[in-house]
């Protein structure tokens, strides 16, 4: 798979280098410096390279969305048109000053998104568990058992691409619905940053659901 | 510990009977058939009874608010005086439909609740699992590991006796921090209630918080 990287901070970088491991051609775009973009492609190894986000949506199958919510706008005038694109976002939207949700309750980051790009699919993923965790769970993915990973949007097939890469980077995905549902998984999102990073234990959180008896 | 049940539905009733086996004294109170107390004291057998909310509050240690939203002023009228109380909430605030939360984002069900009843300690628990699992985890607690049931509160004292109920019924109690988190953490609960009942494989569902790697 073609999948393009729209932001290579924390998330965008440790993804795509996974998503390379895992086999599928990358495309890492948009960084303050462009010499991060060419050490993350050098690092990942296999078929990764570094690209302006035009290039990162041109051919892509997937494109993940990783910027700061401040930065939506400007990452997608770079990339140009999407339509026909699945783009899978992990970006939660949030202020500035990172400590609250600028759009909840009544809508989703997600789901703006969707309004944003009408021709494209936008599935929402990978915003519920911090980058900290990614590496040892992709290191992890033989064990018998994985962490979920929940996602929500309202595509079938985008929704079935979005799974595969779940699952590439050692993940269970976990179809949590429509995209609407953004609305429970992006606070979801913050209730595990919140657990990640103030509380006891250290960063490295990921969860997972269970069925219980029967 | 005495615990008060303020509301003997699906989540009262079965916390209730839960507390019951675990040593507790519960009082069960405020159902739409009074009938329907005494039987589910009767079968929780121990040191259970039903009362009225007065009766319920008047010397708990604990009282669990298991009502729909719409009820929240009609039991603390019909409570009485609740000062010095610690009050375990697992009431979300949704409309009438139970279709959306009627306080989210820039607020949350806890805190306009410890706005209500400010003599009192509100913790927020209880409301991210389906009341359809908790049999089934309370028969497991001897397993290696349970599943976790985050809560929150502002005040130590009764977050750690909000704790232990939750250590009781079989969850790995997981500090989500201050009231305010309610705002993520009431969200959750709804994600979780759209993965029961409206994903694949049945309502008994649970959840755990895990690290990986380090």
């Amino acid at each position: 798979m073609r999948v393009g990287i729209l932001g290579s901070g924390l998330m965008g970088g440790k993804l795509g280098t996974l998503f390379t491991r895992a086999g599928h051609e990358v495309v890492f775009s948009y960084a303050r410096r462009p010499e991060k973009l060419d050490r993350l492609a050098r690092e990942a190894g296999g078929n990764a390279r570094a690209g302006t986000p035009g290039e990162a949506a041109r051919d892509a199958d997937a494109l993940l969305l990783a910027v700061h919510w401040s930065r939506i706008e400007d990452v997608l005038q770079q990339a140009g048109d999407v339509s026909g694109k699945v783009i899978v976002s992990c970006s939660l939207p949030m202020n500035a000053d990172d400590t609250e949700l600028v759009v909840a309750h009544t809508s989703s980051g997600a789901e703006e998104l969707a309004k944003r790009v009408p021709g494209a699919t936008v599935i929402s993923a990978f915003n519920t568990i911090p980058s900290e965790v990614l590496f040892a769970v992709f290191e992890a993915r033989g064990n018998a058992t994985r962490p979920s990973l929940v996602y929500c949007g309202d595509t079938g097939s985008g929704k079935q691409l979005a799974a595969r890469l779940i699952r590439d980077v050692g993940f269970d995905p976990v179809d949590a619905g429509q995209l609407r549902i953004a609305r429970y998984t992006e606070p979801f999102g913050l209730l595990v940053a919140q657990l990640a990073y103030e509380g006891e234990g250290g960063p490295e959180l990921a969860y997972r659901f269970e069925r219980y008896g029967k």
